[in-house]
């Protein structure tokens, strides 16, 4: 009922390019989700998005959930309607940000109280409410509900932390099959969202991907990637990565972890990266990435160009009437010059994070496409 | 060397539809300039302006001297290309911001001396120096520096404001002439921008505006309209309105002072005004139009639409499916709801300014083409 994924070419090194299946988009792998927090990619239009090729962005649950709320995108015909974007969704459990932007959280086997840092509300999420919550927002993608592990953690913490997200990953998978049928866009035959059919002609459903923790230890990652397969969900997260480790432990839990996972199935490593560890990423066979960093670092001026990184609010571009990356050819680039980011940062205007997003993720969605092109050549 | 305004028809009321030719544009009036202050209409990509179908906008000359300053815009070739705006611009003197905005001001029959509101540095505008940082800055009208009387002003203020207004006028229409040729784009043969020729095959150059003065007293109007066309300017200006009077005032002061313009040159009336006071002055006979209002009250989240202003952050907007303006064709409303609309305001995200500045533009720009059709039509 849910995502069809085809395996196109596998190259020696393991890298893989790929056709996944959703409901509101065919979409090609591997791919780079920007990172549409609160209903939106920070500072760009959809129509922009769909220009720059987006095809799967990601929404957050703890964001969507205390506003403006999932009863009233439920009852709006879910996240996809609600935010006017057409193609393919995914959101994330809540759990990564219930523990690091909430306040007072407590966590029990059950799960986890915490105060709203909107408004301190006290608020409890379980695996089976997180379900709920993804459901009716309605993503072509859920998550299971799991405990990010920090970083460092001892053996001990990790362990008991795992054990949590290995319980909370049954329970999110029993109450996500009870209930993937309350998605509110299934059987509607509105266009858009539309959902492509499955070979068969049945309508394709949500998707629930389980999340592999286990911390640095990779004994306990090897656990909990073969408990997750076991469950049989319809993708695999590697979670867990990008909190505070030295990259070479993120990469060494990559590569370790990905011969653990199904071939047949799509693979996700969450919250990476830099330009260059999103294609090393995917020419090891990572199919699907997100990450705040194209986005969030160009609200702060640091663009991502061919010939590094610019600070695009440096004095020396003052009169620097260059495009951003010379080589490269998005609608920012074509454009503005250098002289003029940097003059909409200095003068604090709305304008500079939309330029500036909009460069950094046609930089970043540029990586993948060439990516996927060598990949399909063999490598 | 400047403008040709072309009259294609007058009505019996005496609304013109007309063709003002500049150096970087047609433009079709009458005509509403979004004003983009600091180099950019704030929130808003310049292709979207053009899509919208904004001809002619504002820069304003006392935040660009400020930051990035005019000398810089002239090394970069001028405004046009530095904030890549093909089409055509005109700055306001500076008079008006430096009277508005700055700190500790000091008024002198040579000029103003003043502190600037970002950093306090001080600062002294003569009219030939507000010519020297126009020329620098190269739109395709520059106006003549004045004093904008404000409201209630008694009769010996707005005398003397006035006295002080007319010999900045021939000071600065003085000095425009004498350096208009130092424009940096003016020999130029880059496109763009481009500067179409004059029939003759000159090619055009800078134009320069009066601007009528004189408060609420219409004989001091009269007196200020007669010196300043005697004078000889490319267009005039009905400056000092919209500064707190009532609006029967501002009316009243428009239809007097517009018959004692010449009528084969374009009537631009600063600073207004709502959407039914721009089709009113417009049916009237004013050519041209500029107000903060549009972009200023989307940023607050007032939208204009043909069932009245919105307040889009209103609870009963928070699952209001419907387009912000069910009468508007404008790339807002045709993709995105009002609920939308609403949790971007309530969540404090970028994209709201974007979206309801690009359909409050459209409204305006919209009314002004309805205005046009049928003025062409004979009223």
């Amino acid at each position: 009922m849910g995502l069809d994924f085809n395996l196109l070419n596998t190259t020696e090194s393991g890298g893989r390019r790929g056709q996944l299946s959703l409901p509101h988009r065919v979409v090609e792998t591997p791919v780079f989700m920007p990172v549409g927090t609160a209903g939106t990619v920070k500072a760009v239009p959809q129509d922009v998005l769909e220009t720059l090729g987006a095809e799967l962005i990601l929404g957050n649950t703890y964001h969507l959930y205390l506003r403006p709320g999932h009863d009233a995108i439920r009852r709006m015909g879910g996240l996809h309607r609600f935010i006017a974007w057409p193609r393919a969704m995914l959101t994330d459990s809540g759990g990564f940000q219930v523990f690091s932007l909430s306040q007072l959280r407590k966590v029990s086997d059950e799960g986890v109280r915490f105060r709203s840092h909107l408004d301190g509300s006290s608020h409890f999420f379980t695996p089976e409410h997180s379900m709920d919550v993804q459901i009716a927002l309605g993503a072509d993608i859920a998550m299971a509900f799991d405990e990010c592990t920090e970083y460092p953690a001892d053996r001990p913490r990790a362990q008991e932390s795992l054990r949590l997200t290995m319980a909370w990953a049954r329970r999110s998978l029993d109450h996500f099959r009870a209930h993937r049928d309350e998605v509110p866009w299934l059987g509607e035959d509105r266009v858009p969202p539309v959902s492509p059919l499955r070979p068969g002609g049945e309508q394709r459903g949500q998707s629930l991907f389980g999340i592999v923790q286990g911390g640095m230890y990779q004994d306990l990652r090897r656990e909990s990637a073969e408990r997750l397969v076991e469950m049989d969900f319809d993708g695999y997260a590697i979670g867990g990565l990008s909190v505070g480790e030295p990259r070479e432990l993120t990469l060494e839990t990559i590569s370790r972890v990905l011969p653990m996972l199904p071939a047949d199935k799509p693979r996700y490593v969450m919250g990476v990266g830099y330009p260059d560890e999103i294609e090393q990423y995917a020419r090891m066979g990572v199919d699907m990435m997100d990450c705040v960093l194209p986005t969030r670092a160009a609200r702060h001026g640091l663009l991502f160009t061919s010939e590094g990184r610019v600070n695009i609010k440096a004095a020396r571009y003052a009169e620097d009437q260059g495009p951003p990356d010379p080589a490269c050819n998005c609608m920012v680039c074509r454009r503005y010059s250098r002289a003029y980011l940097r003059h909409l940062m200095q003068a604090g205007e709305a304008l500079s994070a939309t330029l500036n997003t909009i460069h950094n993720l046609a930089y970043y969605l540029g990586i993948m496409e060439r990516v996927r092109k060598s990949l399909a050549a063999g490598g």
